[in-house]
């Protein structure tokens, strides 16, 4: 008898078929005497239909009636869920985000999720009801509806796995857990057993497309364990969780890859101090995020400067920077948009030497250029020409022993 | 410079279209200085839509469910008419029934409004925005989303103008006011520009589908003048307010008709107290409301009992008094299901002698056999052969001088 915390994302509660399949698995966890929280998310293309309407009535919708608006899609999720369940006498009780008092501050469409009363849960749990909640969704002090931003969901299930003091958070979803790079790419990628809090953030933040980012930091700062499962298959999913001191770490835990950035080049620049901040700040204020940077070194007084921006943003950073470029003194200004990311994450990184070299020699054998580096503690990111995207993430998978068949052996 | 205070229903807010409509309307009422509270509707489709939803999931939807599922239509409405507005700079902020602590009953389905706090309104209107409103919903002492039963905005909107203390309550709908009868069968038919909530109320429960009957009971209670208009096109409407003792009353306001009906008869029934609870028990046993009753005088110490019911009713009626017609010991059940009622409606009537006789009149001018009569203070209703339906009411609408050339001699 444990207190078990599900979150359901929108292709699991698609429609009442997959969403009759949640009650069953929750009427299955009752049977065998488990407390029961059930996390939704809207039914799948709900969101984008409600955000189709929303740029129908304005082209820059207010942000406090989007969030009136977005927010009305978890609640016909948890109001189908709760029905369904009650046809089946078990009972159920459906809150949004405001009835349990999520409570977030105001930053309407990206709120952040300040406490969540329990009281009203716990009250349900006790009588031996499911509770049903919707994600992605809080209120503010004031009372309005505050959203967390797209998958958000994930972010709602740990926060309540956290109050409520839960073993662990399970995030159902379309895949069965998280693997060692796309298998899409790599048909040898391997799922995972287990990941830090860490590798699954810089997995994440990398491309892995399974957990939201602030969800994982969220479960990390709480100490929650989160559990990546399939809601169309059983098995044991991917644990997310703190290192345990005493485990062997592998090397390499996953291979990350982003086709989205794009890569610009500021040559002969004068080589000196605040060139990089004039440079930046000129694309930091058209709200363009920036990714790698890298100064090579000067070379008579001149440097080039280089960065990665998201591949949508890169015809408007290149011409921002072609106007600055003559006040910088600049000599040109260059652009490529066929570029790619590939980074390897792994916390046992931090111990071994040698990641590097095995990395560098294994894409040079393939004869593949490296074009910028980046490391941090648990990541090594290189990019490279787009066109060696699979090549390159095929070796790096079969150079640090991910493939599947390797495993088993 | 008043309190406005406007509920457009679902036709009126259709689509973005309608939306922009309502949107433009409301800030040409701000630019006169109104203060403007708008009450909503769900777009027209879109209640019908989550009902359906519903029914997938279950064949008897748990009804605190249903009111989470319901309520979202028009939080989707509230937010897309205030995203409009702000998107043209006017300043407007939207409401759910629990956001403005529209406080019901827990009756959920059919929720009635207990009170409301209208200090967060007030301080919106003193800070010049336009208040938008989700009707049909509230929300219960425990903090549950209720709802008040289809057409329940209009009783939010009424709710809402005796709360603020508003002059009057402006319904919108697709007709441009309340009619002496339907002008598709009568073409004559001719546009009330007053009516009292007496006979409003009649003529709503008779069939013209106009307003909410329990919006205007309310009305009539907190003495909350209603304007029925139309949102397609500009005009005075009808204007539904206390009855004025100066004025001299119409003797006939309208003529409603219903073609629900049906009959059934009891003949040959021992005349003895109880026959009539016992017959009536079974039906209403059986949760089918009852209309007209009529018992005819004894006869040989037997006595024949007719009533009418809804004519989806009738089968399920007839079949249970068959049953029961042995144990009564009467000599046959009969029933009859090509029947309409047709009612004269007005507060005149009270104070006139004679109504009766000259809707008996033109009736056997035109020679309408009358099976049924029943009276109430300011009505007169008579059940006839449904083929007579048109040719009766267009009779009596001559015989009262309701028809509008008539009137605009």
């Amino acid at each position: 008898m444990a207190l078990m915390v599900k979150k359901y994302g929108g292709t699991s509660v698609a429609d009442l078929e997959r969403i009759r399949v949640v009650a069953e698995q929750a009427q299955e966890d009752r049977r065998q005497g488990h407390d029961v929280v059930i996390v939704v998310s809207a039914m799948s293309g709900e969101t984008n239909r409600l955000m189709g309407l929303a740029l129908e009535a304005s082209d820059n919708p207010n942000p406090r009636e989007l969030d009136v608006l977005l927010s009305t899609g978890e609640q016909v999720t948890i109001a189908l869920l709760s029905m369904c369940l009650a046809e089946w006498n078990c009972p159920a009780v459906s809150y949004t985000g405001a009835q349990v008092h999520i409570r977030t501050d105001s930053a309407f469409n990206k709120a952040r999720i300040l406490d969540i009363d329990q009281r009203r849960i716990r009250r349900d749990l006790e009588k031996g009801r499911v509770v049903v909640v919707a994600g992605f969704q809080g209120v503010d002090e004031e009372g309005n509806i505050t959203t967390l931003g797209r998958g958000g969901s994930d972010t709602t299930a740990v926060a309540l796995a956290a109050a409520q003091g839960a073993k662990e958070c399970q995030i159902y979803t379309d895949v069965d857990g998280v693997y060692t790079t796309d298998p899409r790419v790599v048909p040898k990628a391997r799922k995972l057993d287990r990941l830090t809090f860490e590798e699954m953030l810089e997995l994440a933040s990398l491309g892995a497309k399974v957990l939201q980012i602030r969800a994982v930091e969220f479960a990390s700062k709480y100490n929650v364990p989160i559990r990546v499962l399939s809601s169309f298959e059983a098995g044991e999913g991917t644990l997310i969780a703190p290192e345990e001191a005493e485990m062997e770490q592998p090397l390499i835990s996953g291979i990350a890859f982003t086709r989205d950035e794009a890569k610009i080049t500021v040559q002969g620049v004068p080589d000196k101090p605040g060139i990089a901040y004039q440079i930046l700040d000129a694309v930091a204020d058209a709200n363009i995020e920036v990714d790698m940077i890298l100064q090579n070194i000067s070379n008579e007084s001149a440097t080039d400067f280089t960065f990665t921006v998201h591949r949508n943003d890169h015809e408007r950073a290149l011409g921002l920077l072609e106007t600055t470029c003559g006040e910088l003194g600049a000599q040109s200004v260059t652009g490529d948009a066929s570029i790619v990311k590939i980074s390897l994450v792994g916390v046992g990184m931090r111990s071994h030497a040698g990641i590097a070299s095995t990395m560098f020699g294994a894409l040079a054998a393939e004869g593949i250029n490296i074009q910028m580096i980046s490391t941090s503690e648990i990541k090594i990111s290189v990019v490279v020409d787009e066109k060696y995207l699979e090549l390159a993430v095929r070796a790096l998978h079969t150079a640090f022993g991910l493939d599947q068949d390797s495993e088993e052996d």
